[in-house]
């Protein structure tokens, strides 16, 4: 960098402490890639801190900036670990896997690592797709209750209508339901779209709104938000855990009895009762949604990894665990998950390191045909949160939780 | 490197690509940080890929692993951009302040930077925290219904043992309450504990092991689990909901009407409605525990930069946000958050991009007097989601949430 | 009576005060009408308790005897009074009606009487229903996640056939859905019929075991249990108030400001703020289904006067209550009840006292075309809850709960 | 009665039918009693129905009037039957019971009889109350959090001055716990009553009023409502499930394998295996808050009987129900009723006919000391409900129970 573009850079900088100048108005100035070193600059010296290690990271600030982030100031690195291989049946997921996992919580790689060669001992997992569709729901607001009625008649009969204005906003994407919920005179029109390979909500969100216009057209009457909750979006809901959201998933594995000795330390008949006891009987007093033991962990170590919306961490925490004893003394484990919300493409995907763990993972970018890279990395994650119950259950049922995270632990 | 350690490093690529030796059993070999590289060969090898940009980090191998991660094969990176200044008008935090936020939602930092810029330009949000506390409960199997219930009065009358026996363990924590909840012959006991400046799910973990100790010699239970779910970590649940986990945060502000029409481009009654429809009604109507718009996303993008456990956005998403109107015909808005689990010590906060973020909010390492840190902490989250709240639910009233999407945002 | 059969009486008595016959056995020796009273004085004896009262009573024993109650030794009575008239504009429910009440809980007629006065005064509430249906939800076991997608796939292939099946069971039933949720390898088929006139539980109990028999046969899957409580019957459950469970019906009606002072002695805007604060806000904090003041009293009262079953009360308790103020200031009140499951034919309906109430409401028997009847009978239930929280949020509102509970109440 | 009053009544009928007299008006012109009759002749004379069961009872009305019923024309008339003996082994409740049950659901009374007996044949069912308390929870809106949160403060610091006020107001009556919980800026302040032998809300309610005034003139903060819904009462509630309200109960039997196939036809692997996927997968997919059969069945039957409060319902289906093997091949089987709000002075027990059920029970009026019979009477309650938990299970174990509905049934 020449000296005259330090100056102008020392110069943007205090005018950006000074107040002169709003740190977004930065990157007109010396464009989005320099930008981010300047606005560092100029924040560092605003709170009176050394940040230098934000301002290392190798990924394309020109990529990121303006699709990923806003306001840039660097990188933060999250340590990423590698569990398994772990054998996988699925239908698009077959063959050994590596998880990469993004996480700084001590053990939780290696407690999914166990869990990994547990199921692959047992010669994989079985891991199926039940249902796949990315949701958003617009409400409306109507003159009143008969209106509401007549709304919701109207809708059953213009379904085609609407799909064809949803295509209209999308090369991929397909509106396949239109379910309106009816809350006093509001109606919700919970919109479900095959986003193929992308996780879909920004897609969707296009398509419901030309949808949302078409009907405000049409029928006539009042929008009110195009989200009304019953998406449900990033918040845990019923709604989701019943209807599915993104993919719904399930995966299983029966571990024989020596091996739960071998490699567990414990044994089959008391996973099967501290699951219930925990996972079942806990979660139901507690009134909570989610029935397992730490599904959240793995979801958001992979979804970070792999360059997935943080924040829906919150529908893979539904998940429901079972471990069931078989006839024959071994253990059934199983996960349920309702909404597994990912893509392999769009979103954080296209960044060098999360795009570097979805091809580790086999799945990175667009499948051929378009979906199943998606719904393939749907499976895995099934299977790793498998792998992480199997673990983590077995861990509690030992007895040792607390001396694992004593070891390896966090103060 | 010297051509010899070339040579090794060659072959224990060799040897785990071929399944002689176990991913983890590389460190002993090497060390760690060496233990880093060897392992990310092996892995791009056996996956066929080439994943460098993994391998590019400035943060410590030495200090992360073992600590925060297992099997590390380098560092994702996560784009990190600033929103702020926000006036925050706290018991603990008082000034302005810049938030770093670490997603790859484009929009997102934009978007709650304009909901910062709202606030300060109302001079500040007011936000306080309610109750403070980390939880863990073990569950205890009682013989009959009857041993349940003399445990159920022994324990009331043990509390002191028990709190001296988990100031045992650590030097900071301190038992404040120990709450039971029976179901069937299950006793859960719900251990509340003071951490001081950490997040304290490990410091809760050992002392609930060291009190479960006690009362099965003491009172002769069989431990069933150290965990019985009604803790709860990581699921939504109406327990952490009604009675807190971590800390429970409210702030609030009010928006004169002509800032809303100048700076979100609606009207505080049109606000008022949306919330009213979307973030109370639909949220009913969908079943779902959380009353907010997106909380979970300002909540992930905070807990990422700083070092928090990512899965803890569970319970950051289970926000009520309310927006009302004044008799004055401003906008009163406010979001009570019931579970927001945080510190400034431990887990990923030690990272050097993560000690950064914390020490930009003036939060980093143990706070004096201890515990000081993490709540000024906690109450930034709060200002911080109520900006970001108050910024989406001004976009949706606005009608331009698909259109933001559209310029900014992804596939 | 001859002395004769005093004399047989007294030894049946006896015989059963000393354990030699069972309670149930008495029909057999004295025949079903006969058999209440020697019951009667038998349980007298056996308690030491004088309970004659319990005898006094003009229904029909020999018409309840079998079809509505075993071991029956008498009846007893519930104060009925009458609330109305309320003038109603609904689809099938047009006019005043006069609601028949039972209840032992002093102040409801009256409180639900001044809702019914302000609803009429305003020229009556309209109502609609949404949704109608009745389910029942058997839960098949499948052998694995291979084989539970397998019979997904095939369900969505054979509904002709069981909707063939399940009309073989019953001329008024209707097979209109069937929907597979899963749970690990359990698949719950939840089937949902239009049951016309009957509240329908056992038509659709009897149509499902068909229909699962049918499954069992043609696909090869176990059944473990003819109801899995996805249903879900007669426990607060979110897929009934998403779903709905027999009628979802929405009732409405706009008070003007003027009408809210002279009725009701309070204003508008107090009493949105109370329901909004009250109904929405405090149920959401507190983790409820019901957004209600207290629907569950009305519909308790309504289902016990008119033969209704009086555990179906907990789903009723499931009503969303809006109260907003309009444009012109006035209060648009409204209630959504997700899921009424009312019959006028079979159930309790037939007993001389409840079929009277039903005759009140217009609506005893089958309608004409069938499902007419408790189609109205649906829309005036909506509007009777209307009319209570009405009344209660007034009262609330005006801040005499307590005066009129210590005037009129109980102990 | 004489040819005069004839001569009035038919007058009042008239006025009434014509609008000049309104129905609440009559009780003035003729008295309490003569009113019933009166005014039940205008209803069936303005709804051209006969209606003369509804004139057949032997409660008193100078009793009910006023006091449980307004409005009255008449009563219902519910058969009532008997199941039991159930053998009891309670803290209060101990020997052989036997249980009125008023229903018209047809198999209710022989399934739940069943129960009992399979009870009394492995020696009775234990049975404890774990927590006691009726809550009424007004809220309070502040000015702002930081007023709310010195609100909260202040409460800590003035529990005693509250329980004084709330001993003002109640003889038997004890406030035993305050918790607040905030949101936004509304405070709801849960309060917690000991009532001894009453059901307990009004009680509670008129204890509330007085503790809200108080609090109002010394702290000055705005009461909102009474109740704001954290009580909560008759709306399923997770605070209920969670903290309890009423009488939390749990109940246990372990039935033998060889009773299991005698009695029930079935097998004990059988019935937990449906009761693990009913009661809990099932309800648990479903998004349920309860973990039962047909808890509500019982309760509602019971309660109807006993003069209890038909609303009141709503908590008894939270009930979590577990059927669990024991390492000797039997069955242990338990409900946990969290809500069992009963009473057996005030409210509907003093009518005649539930009198008498209640004496059946050995429950009636106040217990020596006071609070026993009511805690007696939840104890039946609990082993009530399991009786119909285990007959019902086992029935849909042994695969009939569409085959008992058909017998027994309704339309």
């Amino acid at each position: 960098m020449s000296q005259d573009s330090d100056l102008k850079k020392e110069e943007i900088v205090e005018k950006v402490a000074s107040g002169q100048l709003k740190l977004h108005a930065i990157d007109q100035q010396v464009g989005p890639v320099e930008g981010v070193a300047v606005r560092r600059e100029a924040i560092a010296r605003m709170t009176g801190t050394d940040i230098q290690n934000l301002g290392s990271f190798s990924i394309d600030a020109a990529e990121v900036v303006g699709r990923n982030i806003e306001n840039m100031i660097g990188a933060i690195q999250l340590p990423l670990g590698i569990a398994g291989p772990v054998t996988i049946q699925g239908e698009y997921a077959s063959g050994n896997f590596y998880l990469p996992l993004a996480t700084t919580e001590g053990a939780l790689v290696a407690s999914t690592n166990r869990g990994c060669s547990v199921i692959s001992a047992c010669g994989g997992a079985t891991v199926r797709i039940f249902k796949d569709g990315m949701t958003r729901a617009p409400v409306f607001s109507a003159r009143d209750v008969i209106h509401a009625r007549e709304f919701v008649d109207w809708l059953a009969d213009n379904f085609e209508a609407m799909k064809a204005k949803a295509a209209e906003t999308t090369r991929f994407g397909e509106l396949v339901e239109a379910t309106p919920f009816v809350v006093g005179t509001d109606v919700h029109l919970r919109l479900r779209f095959d986003t193929k390979d992308a996780m879909g909500m920004n897609m969707a969100t296009i398509a419901s709104e030309a949808v949302s216009n078409y009907i405000t057209e049409q029928f006539g009457i009042e929008l009110v938000s195009l989200s009304g909750n019953m998406c449900t979006d990033k918040k845990p809901s019923a709604i989701n855990n019943i209807l599915g959201r993104g993919k719904t998933v399930v995966a299983e594995v029966v571990i024989p009895e020596d091996l739960v000795g071998a490699k567990l330390k414990t044994r089959c008949q008391s996973m099967s009762e501290v699951n219930y006891k925990k996972n079942l009987l806990g979660s139901a007093r507690a009134g909570s949604m989610g029935y397992n033991a730490h599904a959240a962990n793995i979801v958001a170590a992979l979804y970070l990894a792999c360059g997935q919306d943080a924040a829906h961490v919150v529908e893979g925490s539904s998940t429901i665990t079972t471990m069931e004893m078989t006839p024959e003394g071994d253990l059934h484990c199983c996960v349920t998950m309702p909404a597994v919300q990912v893509g392999t493409v769009g979103g954080g995907t296209g960044i060098a390191t999360q795009q570097e763990c979805l091809q580790i993972l086999g799945v990175a970018g667009a499948g051929e045909p378009p979906g199943v890279n998606a719904k393939k990395f749907a499976e895995i994650i099934g299977v790793a949160v498998l792998a992480g119950e199997i673990s983590l259950i077995g861990a509690q049922s030992a007895g040792h939780l607390a001396r694992a995270h004593k070891q390896l632990g966090r103060k």
